[in-house]
């Protein structure tokens, strides 16, 4: 079957091909694997390890769909990488990732009590330690890629792309405007903090994959506007899952946002207006990727995350 | 005036001699002018940045001695190394430091509303604001050593150990136990947790001054005892301060770990075993610094962290 990338309701209609669905298991299968075996590694000696590497891995292991990880090893893939040496920077953003949303959902930022479905970090283990879970996390993480077998130029490279999207011109400081900005939102700042929270992880992830690869400058910038769409579409179609999703599925009550006076997407836009971007966004995403080879499963994994119902 | 460095009594009698305070001012007064360029830098762009980068900065120029970037770069210098090419990487530990002290301040932690006499960051900005300066200026530090002007092996062996010194074996592990075992801390466990909480920083500050020169592995073993031993005596020290310092110099209440029903060195063996044990720890440490070369000011250094009153 000739699938056409460009046709309208990708929301509604898609399907995510049986083929594509195995290499995203085994992209998280590896990514889950490899985070095992770190997991082993962290926990060596010391009296404290036993309740802080729990509290880390709770989290971790809390049934994230591995979407940065996957993004990375598969850039890493099309543009001719070892996969395997990219795998710990991986779960290092993974870490990261899980870091910003057990700080996030602290009583002191979002205050949510629910995280996919389970009690968050901070109502599993207690504020303290989920406040140092997530500071350990994203100390790990570097220390992970300082450990990689990766040339040193190349780790300096991943360490310094990587913690300038995480830090205050990046995803924290997405989290300062989330945190202090919210009365006076805007559609521009909403984009803006978008971009910082939700779109600098992904660019990260696409970009150290590229980079892991030695991949040229050409692919590098398509590889970061493919994330810059991404990311948008992605962070649009979780607003519109707060108002028309399952709860089931998501993990979370419906509705958070309305309750917690959030502006999103859809309560600036209405959910059509905000459905139609996000569609928008992904094929201009999905067209970004023409400038690779072998293309095929990033793509239909593009249109799956659009069209996702959790 | 030939010092003997053996004699006792220290703690009472020792003074700074005024070419070595001179020198410690000196290197005081390079970090904090290489935190102001990193400042400027770390301002472009960005919504966030005004709010975020306040914060950070306010807790970070809330009159820290600048031990740790001192030691850094006065390891160094002892070992033949450029010290301007490690000074980033001064400022970099000067910002962890930082990092945990405003974490470690929050109401969920030690809920300290002074720090050094002045409202903590949390006091300030609010905690939100807080969580998230500390997280800033932790991933901060990675970035600024992955840009600094040293060669990538030697920036990734930095990060390597630095990372280790800081997570959940090292700093925050320290921080986890202080959290957690409270209750039964025993000597051992307290020395355990001293040597995580406050040496960890305090052997990374020395190994990478090391490292940043090249020095010879018997030069990074003695580095890591000669801090091993300051990071407990350093701390034992505080512990007599909140029993017997003086507040106005302290910037904090007397006897804030009692009232908090801290086990502290003092409240297990009494001042006067405590001011012995301090003051033999010094004299351990000191005694390391005897393979290095030029390295009167670290000896003065050291026994000025022991006779201090602040």
């Amino acid at each position: 079957m000739t699938r056409k990338w460009g046709t309208s309701k990708i929301m509604d209609n898609y399907i995510f091909s049986e083929r594509s669905k195995a290499h995203l298991d085994e992209l998280a299968a590896m990514t889950n694997s490899e985070l095992e075996r770190l997991k082993e590694n962290s926990a060596k000696n010391g009296y404290c390890k036993k309740s802080i590497v729990e509290a880390m891995w709770y989290s971790l292991s809390a049934g994230g769909k591995r979407i940065r990880p996957a993004l990375m090893l598969e850039f890493c893939r099309i543009c001719g990488g070892d996969v395997k040496k990219v795998l710990p920077s991986a779960c290092a953003l993974e870490m990261i990732h899980t870091f910003s949303l057990i700080h996030d959902d602290l009583p002191c930022m979002d205050d949510d009590d629910l995280r996919r479905g389970k009690p968050s970090c901070h109502k599993a283990y207690g504020e303290a330690e989920a406040l140092l879970a997530g500071d350990a996390l994203l100390n790990l993480s570097y220390e992970i890629i300082s450990g990689s077998d990766l040339p040193a130029e190349t780790k300096i490279t991943v360490i310094s792309e990587l913690s300038r999207d995480v830090g205050i011109n990046g995803m924290i400081g997405g989290q300062v405007i989330d945190t202090s900005y919210n009365v006076e939102m805007t559609g521009d700042l909403l984009f803006e903090m978008y971009g910082m929270k939700t779109g600098s992880l992904l660019k990260a992830a696409c970009k150290i994959g590229c980079i892991a690869a030695n991949a040229d400058e050409t692919k590098l910038k398509s590889a970061e506007a493919y994330a810059e769409k991404l990311g948008l579409a992605f962070q649009i179609k979780d607003d519109i899952l707060d108002v028309s999703g399952d709860e089931k599925l998501l993990g979370k009550p419906i509705g958070s946002d309305k309750e917690s006076g959030k502006t999103t997407y859809v309560s600036l836009y209405g959910l059509e207006e905000s459905r139609k971007t996000a569609e928008k966004l992904t094929k201009e995403a999905i067209s970004e990727l023409d400038n690779f080879g072998d293309n095929e499963f990033l793509k239909e994994l593009t249109m799956f995350l659009l069209a996702r119902n959790y």
